[in-house]
C-alpha cells in the first residue's frame, strides 16, 4: 500500500489500532494495555477481516500476559487461560483467530517452565512473528494473484480484504492493488457489503487512497454488472476454507460466485494457507456466526425497519468449491481439484514457499 | 389488508398520500391542491411501487385541471399538457405510468369540446377508475396467485408491492397477504431492498400490521435462506414486463431468480396486465432508471462511504423470461411460452375475465 494506514501495531508495551466502525467519517486510533478492550474490538468489528483476527488476538493474549500485576506463575497461567478464552469466544467463523490461539497456547506450553519474563517474551515474540508472516503472506497472494488478472481488466470484490484486514496489503484487495501498481486495472466495483457496509466504509476508503478508480454499488446490483460484462474477475477473502474448497466467507459471497459462474466471469477466493481448515470435510461442518438483529435494523442512528420485526443475519455464507475458479494462496494457485491441492500446501511447512 | 392504509386517495378537491419516505419512523399524510407537489412526490419515492405510479399521475394530472384559475379551454390545454409532461419526466421505468398518462390524454382529446368544467369532471372520473381497477386487479391477483402457494409455506420477497404500492392490497405481496388470510403462510423472508430499503421500511412494517410473521434479511442473505430450503416461493413484482416475457423489476430481483432456479424454488412475478408493454419487444429495450449516488452513500443523516466515491445506482435490472416459473396477473396465472400468453391477455378487452 503506498498509504501508511496501519491497522493493528505492537507499540511500547500496548497494542494500538485503527476503530475500523468510525471509518469513513473518523480516522481514531486507540491505545491500550488492556486485552478485554482488544477482545471487545474484535467483537464489535473495530478490528475485523479473517488475517487480522489472528494477529489481533494473539498481540491480545500478549497484553493478558504482560501485565506486571501478574507475577507468579500460577496467575500467569490464569491470566493466559482467561485471555484465550475471551478472545475464543469473540468471532467463530475464522479459522486464522483459531489457528493463531492455538500457536499461542502452543508457545506457551513449551516455555511456561522457563519463569514468568521468559514466557511473556515468547508469547509476544510469536505474535509478532504472526504479524511479520501475514505481512508476508498478503505480498506472496498480491504477486500471485496479479499474475491472473488481464491487462485492462475491471473486476469486482466484496466486503475489505485490503490492508485494513490484515497485517499486509490484503488478500483480495492485495492482489487487486498489485494488479493496479502494475497498471493492469481500470475500474474495482464494490459491492458495499450490507449488513456492516465494510466494502462502502473501508474498501472504497483503501481504493481511493491507492488512487485506484472505484465504483460502490449496492450488493444486488453486482448481478447486473456480471450480466453486462463489466468486470473480468471477481476476488474475494475467505474466513475458513473446508478441506474440500468449500469456503466461509462475508455473506454475499455464495450469490456472487452463483452470478459468476452464469456470466462465465472467473471467481477467485484470496487467502493465506492458515485460513484452510483440514479439520472441517466441507462446507456444512462450518459454524455460521451470527450477528445481532441491529446490525441490520440500524444503520448509524437511523433506524430503518419496525420495531419487534425479526432479523435473521448470519455474518458469512458458504460458497461451494464448483463454484471457485483459484484459490489464490501464500503458496501459490490452487486450482480444483481442491481437496487435493488444499491437502498438498497443507501439509508443506510453513515458509517452503 | 385487514389495516386501514390508504396510501393515496382523492379527498375533497385534494390528493391524500401518505409520504413512504419517512416510514416506519413516521406515519405522515400530506394533503395537497398543487400536483407538483405529487410529481415530486412521485420522483422522491414518498409515492411509488409501479401501480401506485400510474393511479398518482392520473389523480395529479386531475388535480392540474381542477385549479379554478385556470379558466379558459386554451389555458386548460396548457396546463394539462404541463401536468402530463411533469409526470411524464418523474420515473422512466414503471410502465403503468405512462399507460395512465395514455389513458388521460385519451380522454382528454375525447372530451375537451364539451367545456372546462365537463373535461375536469371526466379526467377525475378516469383517475377514480384508474384507481378502482387497480384495486380490482390486486383483489384478482391475490386470489389467483394465492392458489400456487402450498400450505405450510414460507415465501421470500423483494421490494414493497403491497398497499403501499398499489391501490389495493398489492401484487406479489397481495398473494402473500391473500395466502396468509387462507392460513397457508408460515414465514416471510422479506429482503431489506437497498438502496432505498422498501423491504425492511414498508414490506415488514406491512406483514407486522396484518399479523403476518416476518423476517428481514439483507438482499444478499436471500441466497442463503434458498439454499438451505426455508422458502417454498419467490414472489416479486414489476415494473415492465417487456412482451417476450422479461421483467423489469426493483434491483436485485434478477439475482434472486438465478438463486430460485439454481435452487429448484419457483419464481413467480406478479402483476396487472396493466404492466405488460408490447411495444417493447425484450427486456434489453428497458430504459433502467438510475437514481442518484447519495441513495447509496447516506442512509439517513449517516454518510457510509467516503467523499467523492463514484456510485452506479441503477433503480432496476431485468430478469430473463427463462427464469420465471409463472406470471400471476388479474386475468389470471401465464405460464411459459409467455410471448403467447402475454399477446392472449394484453389482447383480451378490459374486464373480460
Amino acid at each position: 500500500m503506498k498509504t501508511d494506514v496501519r491497522s493493528l501495531e505492537w507499540i511500547d508495551g500496548k497494542v494500538r489500532f485503527l476503530d475500523q466502525s468510525l471509518l469513513p467519517a473518523e480516522e481514531v486510533y486507540v491505545e491500550t494495555r488492556d486485552y478485554t478492550v482488544v477482545a471487545d474490538a474484535l467483537r464489535s468489528l473495530k478490528i475485523r477481516g479473517a488475517p487480522a483476527l489472528g494477529v489481533a488476538a494473539a498481540m491480545g493474549v500478549a497484553l493478558a500476559v504482560s501485565d506486571p500485576s501478574v507475577a507468579t506463575p500460577a496467575e500467569l497461567d490464569k491470566r493466559f487461560s482467561q485471555a484465550v478464552d475471551a478472545f475464543s469466544r469473540t468471532r467463530p467463523t475464522a479459522v486464522n483467530l483459531f489457528a493463531a490461539l492455538d500457536r499461542v497456547q502452543h508457545v506457551y506450553a513449551g516455555h511456561r517452565a522457563s519463569g514468568v519474563d521468559e514466557t511473556r517474551r515468547v508469547i509476544l515474540a510469536e505474535a509478532l512473528a504472526l504479524q511479520e508472516e501475514d505481512a508476508m503472506a498478503c505480498r506472496r497472494i498480491g504477486e500471485s494473484g496479479a499474475a491472473l488478472i488481464p491487462a485492462g481488466s475491471s473486476v469486482l470484490t466484496h466486503c475489505n480484504t485490503g490492508a485494513l484486514a490484515t497485517a499486509g496489503e490484503g488478500t483480495a484487495l492485495g492482489v487487486i492493488v498489485t494488479a493496479a501498481r502494475q497498471g493492469k486495472i481500470r475500474t474495482v466495483y464494490v459491492d458495499e457489503t450490507r449488513p456492516a457496509l465494510q466494502g462502502a466504509r473501508l474498501t472504497t476508503w483503501e481504493l481511493l487512497r491507492n488512487g485506484i478508480d472505484a465504483v460502490l454499488i449496492t450488493d444486488s446490483t453486482a448481478a447486473t454488472v456480471l450480466a453486462a460484462n463489466a468486470v473480468q474477475a471477481v476476488l474475494v477473502g475467505a474466513d475458513r476454507i473446508a478441506a474440500n474448497g468449500d469456503t466461509a466467507n462475508k455473506i454475499g459471497t455464495y450469490p456472487l460466485a452463483v452470478l459468476a459462474r452464469r456470466h462465465g466471469v472467473p471467481f477467485y477466493v484470496a487467502a493465506p494457507v492458515s485460513t484452510v481448515d483440514e479439520r472441517t470435510a466441507s462446507g456444512s461442518a462450518i459454524r455460521i456466526e451470527e450477528r445481532s438483529s441491529e446490525e441490520v435494523t440500524r444503520i448509524g442512528n437511523a433506524r430503518i425497519a419496525p420495531e419487534g420485526v425479526r432479523v435473521y443475519a448470519p455474518a458469512f455464507d458458504v460458497t461451494p468449491a464448483e463454484l471457485i475458479t483459484a484459490i489464490v494462496t501464500d503458496r501459490g494457485i490452487l486450482r480444483p481439484p481442491f481437496a487435493e491441492a488444499l491437502a498438498d500446501v497443507a501439509r508443506e511447512p510453513a515458509g517452503a514457499s
